[in-house]
């Protein structure tokens, strides 16, 4: 694999906890393509906004899409966005409350998102999001018509400007406290399982549950 | 159980998927309790900056902490922050990829950030901490001593204006999709759960696993 360094500038550069920075291109890839929504954020009147949403990665680029009324994708264009992937593998228990943390994996994305216009990027774009949050589907399922397209916003983050965070292991106890033995110490993990397919109520009786959806459920989340 | 309405501002009032606005005091109580990290927001010369970090609720008060040294708490004093908790709980497989969504849990809360300065309240903030990362923790392990509090920062946030917003259920297709039964249509649901915990290598011994720790492993994420 080749390791291509990420390039941080002053506001991707990890100030804190840089025993956790990970500057390694394929680690913010892995940690992008293992999450499954992002948490967005703008500025709008002056004050931040943070939420939720869906996301893609195709190599270089992040997609993100919305309703073209939806005020926060409107507020993300031609201004400095943040996206941020976290995923929490574990709670760490320390013999000191100070020492207690999470174990983690996060990749927190700066830049300014461009509008995608063409309708060729905009429909990869949207495979691009549709197969992260369920791979399979494009092929399966009914593609957007014009008029769900007219409805759609598509942009694209690069990902130049990224930091990436990865926290593993047991806590890092002061000498004192694993000497003094007072307290328990490890990992409680934490996992995201799929659980059975629920088809629709208005699902017709003959369809049974397609491969995509069973080879997903059969795999780690 | 008495149903107290958010009281929400302009910014915390839901525009898109309004059907998905919930509008009650215990929701937004249940999605933080729930929640194990957070998204904290600020702005940062301008830009937003998004990060992951640690909660915990007590009553009507958010509380955040870190170190002292960090910038994103630093710059969190005196201005607007925005604070996201978000659980995924599946996701929708439409008969079209316009309808394709996730089933989450999402709670934003807006407001400044109060830099707790009692000795008293520090404290009880770093118990609300403590005790929503790791239920039973403060009792069993080591208090911070003068030093670990000196380098530590607690922030109380007002959940005054916050804003619900929880998907639940199957997809809502377009009637003709469902008349042409083309495609499967369903959930696939997504679970958080704890795994066995994993004791510290440098643990002495003769410890068992203490109770508030296999309690939680036995109960849901």
């Amino acid at each position: 694999m080749t390791r291509t360094p990420l390039s941080p500038t002053p506001r991707s550069t990890i100030k804190r906890g840089k025993n956790r920075a990970v500057a390694d291109r394929a680690a913010l890839d892995a940690v992008l393509d293992a999450g499954l929504i992002c948490h967005l954020s703008v500025v709008i009147d002056g004050a931040p906004v943070v939420l939720p949403t869906g996301y893609g990665r195709d190599g270089n680029t992040l997609y993100l899409h919305g309703s073209t009324g939806a005020l926060s994708l409107r507020s993300a264009l031609d201004t400095d966005i943040c996206v941020a992937v976290t995923l929490v593998d574990g709670i760490v228990y320390a013999r000191s409350v100070f020492h207690f943390s999470a174990n983690y994996r996060s990749a927190v994305v700066h830049g300014r998102a461009r509008l995608v216009e063409s309708e060729e990027e905009r429909l990869h774009g949207l495979e691009v999001l549709t197969e992260h949050l369920a791979p399979g589907s494009w092929q399966h399922a009914r593609l957007p018509d014009a008029k769900e397209l007219a409805k759609t916003q598509v942009l694209a983050l690069s990902l130049d400007e990224a930091a990436v965070k990865i926290r593993a292991g047991g806590p890092g106890d002061e000498p004192e406290d694993i000497e003094n033995d007072n307290a328990w110490a490890g990992v409680l993990p934490l996992r995201q399982n799929w659980q059975a397919p629920e088809p629709s109520d208005d699902l017709s009786p003959g369809w049974t549950v397609p491969q995509h959806v069973t080879d997903r459920y059969a795999s780690p989340a």
